[in-house]
């Protein structure tokens, strides 16, 4: 750090390993690695479990504090001089999605972990306890919805409501809670919720601005809204080699003709409306079988929410008028508007980013993310690094490890910092 | 039978039992019977073996010998006076899709043991055997492709191939039929092939044409040739909050603009063509993430040859065109021109309905058979009886007792007849 000017924010952030923190996100990417160099880690799996041990021997090797609460949110606590006072957590998710990346949500809870053990390094001891989190199932590809843990916590969801919840196996997430408990059966327990001081999410872009821009850190203004739909069609099942067009019922091409109406009528040639149509699934899925039953999802989002309501609201119109003869059942299951972090967290960040001397930028989230549902329970804020290509979801994720270091290091300042805030 | 011409047709036809046969219909489809009355008996699954014991025991209940060859076909044996020439095989499979109906096959199976039931209570046994017959994996949806256990009779797939074949679990067609085999250790073993004298097979039109036109009996002219091709579309993988349209390569967008290009590009104004995506499956399908991977499934059938094959021909080119920026991989798996049935076993077949006045017509078969690969071994026909709306291959395929009985008596005279000529 040679070269920096001695001010407090200096003080933290030089005790930051870049090394240490890249070794333990490579030594975390073990758990549920995949051949193709990705990771499949999903919530409250076995691989997530292991990965959980891993964190709480790394915490209790520094002294922090691990417990857990009713949904498994992890927390390792480095208790303040006043431990009274409500905590300021750091942190993010380390469940990935089934083909997904070594970093998204691994780094922010390690960046964390960093930062906590710079601070130690430091001998400087805050105010308020700062507690590294790692929230339950934030990818959702397991137990859908996603940011189950911080929805829980922040009490966006209810308990009961998600305990009920079942994957693809028709595990329900109580069961699935309780193989994690009974593996943690050293860590102790508290309950859900309590109101943070602050929660800041450190977290890779998942698009390519920061790259493009060549800055190192994204000040994030906020969370673009996002509304989700289950669309289901239904025709009737027939014999491929025998049925004339003129007399099927084609789920299948119903449902084609509606993903293509859809494509036309939410376009924008501004490129901003985000449209994913990421599942599709086709019954009773065989060659030689007319389809006699579609349902896919639609996933849209947009930072603007007169915007966002109004492309939403025309979903289902849009649907029934390119269904032909099937019938077509349209869904909502999520509407979240964009939200905006507050100024003053963004100006600590940014603060602390320049007296680091690492570049920084505004950029908005395209991504959810469990600060989504902490900005409504306590001050919240998120601190972005680059990915290369913006690549994410992908087993081809991928980071520099000297941004890593960097965030880690303005995430400590900036922890360190609101730690010791009134 | 009151009122029809004492003629040698009548004194085999006489003795069918509508009654019985509709029985042993319905005894037969509670093997794998599914809660909205279809039947889900797969090949060589745990109800299929149940399936084919029931059909064992009526068949030595009236004296026939059972037989299997290698691959689990089931051959139920009337010995004829001269039991070293070649036999008459008249039958079909009792395989069914995974939602199928009660009668697709099935009856041609148990028309085939009524006939030979009908012919044991003549009195008057032919020169040559006549065999029921059950061929293996006709429908081709746990082990693909279908007709499995002809082609091997026949000749047009090695046995070691077959044998290879997976279904989805990973279970080898060779591991499914050693179940089949331990499970009927009384059934004596015979060789594959064997060149039979003739070969008919009895089955619901699974088409609209017989109910509209009101006929009873389709003479079956040929079947329509079938090309099938798997087609794999890959894009890239990433998240769909971040990623702008622009930047994507999404697999699933490229495939739904091909499915609309191919739709273009086969559609003819008279509705001869068949086109059929039955198959879509979307990696790493989940609603977040923008698809890396699509394989999907392509059925093409047309009566004429050479329109058949230029429309088969012109599936490579529209899929590369339509995919975008994603790359698309066309692969063919199986080219199966039309065929035509000879006119003499047509003649018998037009002969025998004249001479019961049963109303008939000539029809094309639209699906593919055990038939189409018989016709390469002997000479081959089919009797087509209605089923309402046309509807199969879905658990309310339905057929009315009396066209039922009907087909078994035509079949009765057809098999009885070519089992005395020379």
């Amino acid at each position: 750090m040679a070269g920096r000017p001695e001010n407090l924010a200096g003080k933290v952030a030089q005790h930051v390993s870049g090394e240490r923190l890249w070794d333990r996100l490579m030594v975390l990417s073990g758990f549920g690695a995949t051949e193709s160099g990705g990771v499949n880690r999903q919530a409250l799996s076995d691989e997530e479990i292991a990965a959980r041990a891993q964190l709480v021997r790394w915490a209790e090797a520094i002294g922090l504090e691990p417990s857990t609460d009713p949904l498994a949110n992890l927390f390792l606590r480095y208790r303040g001089t006043n431990p009274a006072l409500p905590a300021v957590l750091i942190g993010s998710h380390i469940d990935s999605q089934p083909t997904g990346g070594k970093f998204d949500g691994a780094f922010g809870v390690l960046a964390a972990l960093e930062a906590v053990e710079a601070i130690i390094a430091g001998g400087v001891r805050p105010r308020r306890s700062i507690e590294v989190v790692s929230w339950m199932n934030e990818e959702g590809s397991r137990f859908a919805p996603g940011m189950m843990g911080s929805a829980g916590f922040c009490d966006v969801r209810e308990l009961d409501e998600i305990l009920r919840i079942r994957d693809q196996t028709g595990i329900a997430v109580e069961t699935a809670l309780h193989k994690v408990m009974s593996a943690e059966s050293r860590v102790s327990h508290r309950p859900l919720g309590a109101k943070p001081a602050a929660f800041v999410e450190a977290h890779i872009e998942q698009g390519p601005i920061l790259e493009l821009e060549g800055k190192t850190i994204g000040i994030v203004t906020g969370i673009q809204g996002k509304r989700t739909f289950r669309v289901e069609v239904a025709g009737e099942e027939n014999h491929a080699g025998t049925t004339p067009r003129s007399a099927r019922r084609d789920a299948f091409v119903a449902a084609v003709d509606i993903v293509r109406a859809l494509h036309e009528a939410l376009w924008d040639d501004e490129d901003v409306v985000r449209l994913t149509i990421g599942m599709f699934n086709v019954s009773p899925n065989v060659p030689s079988v007319v389809p006699a039953r579609v349902v896919f999802s639609l996933d849209l989002r947009h930072p603007d929410p007169a915007r966002l309501r109004a492309l939403g609201d025309a979903i289902g119109e849009v649907c029934r008028t390119a269904a032909g003869r099937c019938a077509v059942a349209v869904h909502e299951l999520l509407h979240e508007p964009p939200l905006e972090f507050p100024l003053a967290i963004r100006q600590t960040i940014r603060s602390v980013a320049t007296a680091l001397q690492v570049s920084c930028m505004d950029i908005p989230s395209g991504a959810g993310h469990d600060a989504r549902y902490l900005h409504s329970l306590c001050p919240t804020g998120m601190i972005f690094i680059p990915c290369k290509g913006g690549i994410s979801h992908n087993e081809a994720e991928s980071i520099l490890e000297h941004h890593a270091a960097d965030g880690a290091r303005v995430l400590a300042e900036v922890a360190f910092a609101l730690a010791n805030a009134d």
